[in-house]
């Protein structure tokens, strides 16, 4: 899978925007899943656009001699998606890292691909915005990875995901072609919502090279804190309980025994190693109603401790389990490594049974699988962890990763909330949307990227080993 | 452009789900828009289908005998969106309106394309919820009709569109595959997203034989009233300044004096013929602090009169204007008919700009234009008034239609908010998106649908007289 890239050195790039460089290479063959699981590919060249023409000149020419193109970012994805699967050119778009325009009486900016998701927070905080639907990741992660994977955070419960919050893009599709979607304006029915059909898509149908976001005006009042329960079941019989109630929470947060366990070690704390619920309010009258609200719900379910603060300092201590779970996680055993960490969603009157699901399943398979999540969405992450070095310990985690999978679409729900599927759940996607829905996204992906250039070997399943798109 | 439509005998449908019988047929040859014109096209066969199967057969075999179908339900579109342009088959789905499955735990509810907006509500009400995103003909139009154009309303301001409100979709493709889109999951990053591809694309792509709705949990306060100003400008004014201060109000409509007098005189009611904006909050705590906030921020525009109330009747009373406003402006003069009526949609900074441009060509002119909308989203209608009789004020009235839509694009905005492209709208939809963004909606279309069958003649421009994209 070589392909001779050597026609970037006939395009109108500078020097330090191309490189055949093994290190500069090999720097670009993996994200953070691909990472975790020792794989990666390494991309024949690495380009650095400075502009919509930089990526528009290399989409024509790479398609035209028939190169693939992945783009990537931060490379903070869990699923492969920047892998350059099938070789040609990793599109490091890190070096767009403009604030393009910004109208605060709109409530809109407009960004490059490269800009930290935190960036665009700290750009417009000043004047009392925010962008909503910033995932945790969101300080390392960029916008481009963000619209790629139509990411979610800890606020969607609340204020939705990055799709609703993108109103409009530049974008440059294989062949070249430069398209505006959307509208400035906040509501349109002007022809095919390409928008919202870029968003997610993984850099398999356009690379994003502007996006306009809508901002949010930053509450009046915000109060955040945790609740302690004696069992998850418990927990999540809460959440559900709180979201069926309508109660206007910003954040909720689920995360089991096991979970605080790894964050009392990891912390030093002396918490229990109990199920709990970590709470932020955001609203600009009635705050500690809607906590009121809450603690009574929540005490309808045996609630341990409902600790609830306006102090800053005092809520961030309240939520720094929540806020290192993952390096808690990560080292809880330094035998044990998490096996495809990821999310599922379902349903939220199913949330509590896929709760329990998850944990009979880790008993069954005498697997730690700590979960936690965004539980108002449904919103499920799991770490199977496992002995790496012991194959049968593995197989029996691909198990339990499997059912995890396979017991969300019974739900209703599906296998990727908010990481897409890249190069993991492809096998997934046709189970969860049923043959003739994929065809009609390979039929899409055909018509705008009918040479399989743009990141191929991502989202679709494959038939054959290595089969591309358009050979399907 | 006469088919034959004689291979319907051969599907399993009813007798009375066919009909080629001439009144069938005329019935079924425009859409309010396109009666308002004069226009439509009679179809060479109605088709009621009763269920998915149905809607499959129909649309495999037509797309097999080259035979374009064409959506119909309410006939509530003011683009044309229901004329069977190029003749053939009227699909009427308005037997198929049935609530299929409804999940209040989950806000859900599964509808067929044939119920009414309202009857969602009606249904869902007694649980507390509602639908958002209701357009003001939500008694009259179908769930079916409000996703072929992303429809929105009053309420938008505060809840967003329909787009954002439907969270999976059955639907038809043209070569008769049903395709299931979207998760019951809230969150969701598998896969394209075909829902809001599908959402807004007028019967083009796909016939919607059932969808996810969400919905909303009512508030515990609503109230409502109206405010009136001295000038367009200060109305204008107040509101931009409103929502740039992100007061929390659930609906905000502008009034211009015209139409005011329009309703006064239709209503034998005494206000002043001044511009007004009507406002409705929800909230859950706070409600009169908001209106408090919104009624200094109208001070500081000079407000003349602002009158709330939480009493239903008099909210009522206060509305009714605004409630009467489409009835009023017809009946403003019975020599005037509305020459085009629609909507475009502007950044909000922009929105005082765009009132005040369509004042100016009304003036300019020399033609009623009696102008409202959802302000708070830069939403405004327009209505055209002219004697259609005297083809001289006819044509001057087109100018100020196309300048209307012109001059929205150069605010940044779009030239339809809410009721789609149709037939009608067809030549701007190049100057709004450029032509590689066209070109991409138009393979998209192709890839869906290459024959073309699925309400050929909309949204697209044609290039040539009665050209189908198949052949662009």
């Amino acid at each position: 899978m070589t392909h001779d890239c050597s026609f970037l050195e006939e395009l109108p790039l500078a020097d330090d925007q191309f490189s055949f460089a093994e290190g500069r290479r090999e720097s670009h063959a993996a994200d953070w899943g691909a990472q975790q699981k020792g794989e990666g590919v390494v991309p024949d060249a690495v380009v650095w656009p400075a502009s919509t023409d930089d990526v528009s000149a290399v989409l024509a020419a790479a398609t035209e001699h028939d190169v693939p193109v992945t783009p990537y970012a931060a490379g903070t994805a869990l699923e492969g998606h920047a892998v350059p699967a099938h070789g040609g050119i990793s599109l490091d778009l890190t070096r767009m890292d403009a604030v393009v325009d910004y109208r605060p009486d709109d409530f809109q900016i407009d960004v490059e691909p490269g800009v930290l998701g935190a960036d665009v927070d700290d750009y417009v905080g000043g004047d009392g915005l925010f962008f909503p639907p910033l995932p945790s990741s969101g300080d390392i992660s960029t916008v481009g990875g963000m619209i790629a994977t139509d990411a979610s955070g800890m606020k969607t419960v609340r204020y939705g995901e990055v799709a609703d919050w993108v109103l409009g893009l530049e974008a440059v599709l294989a062949d070249g072609t430069v398209v505006q979607t959307g509208s400035r304006a906040k509501k349109t029915s002007s022809g095919y919502n390409l928008t919202d059909l870029v968003v997610g898509s993984e850099g398999t149908l356009a690379v994003v090279t502007e996006a306009t976001l809508e901002l949010a005006g930053r509450p009046q009042q915000i109060r955040g804190g945790r609740a302690i329960f004696d069992t998850l079941e418990d927990a999540s019989d809460a959440v559900f309980d709180a979201i069926r109630t309508d109660l206007d929470v910003a954040r909720i947060e689920l995360v089991d025994g096991l979970s605080a366990r790894a964050a009392n070690e990891y912390l030093g704390t002396d918490l229990p190693d109990a199920p709990m619920v970590f709470l932020e309010f955001h609203a600009n009258h009635g705050v500690e109603e809607e906590i009121a609200l809450c603690e009574s719900i929540f005490e309808d379910h045996g609630v341990a401790r409902f600790e609830m603060s306006g102090d800053d300092a005092e809520m961030d201590r309240l939520w720094r389990a929540r806020r290192e779970l993952a390096y808690a996680i990560q080292s809880y055993d330094p035998d044990l490594e998490p096996l495809h960490p990821g999310d599922v969603t379902v349903p939220i009157s199913e949330y509590p049974a896929m709760v329990r699901e998850a944990k009979a399943l880790a008993d069954e398979y005498d697997l730690p699988v700590p979960c936690f999540g965004h539980a108002g969405d449904g919103n499920l992450h799991y770490s199977v962890l496992v002995d790496m070095d012991d194959p049968e310990e593995v197989e029996r985690g691909e198990e339990v990763y499997s059912l995890l999978l396979e017991r969300a679409l019974e739900y209703g729900g599906t296998v990727t909330g908010e990481h897409g599927i890249g190069q993991g759940k492809r096998g997934y996607l046709e189970d969860e949307h049923g043959t003739g829905a994929v065809e009609a996204m390979r039929a899409i992906k055909r018509a705008l990227d009918p040479t399989d250039t743009l990141n191929p070997g991502k989202i679709f399943p494959e038939t054959v080993e290595g089969e591309r798109v358009r050979d399907a």
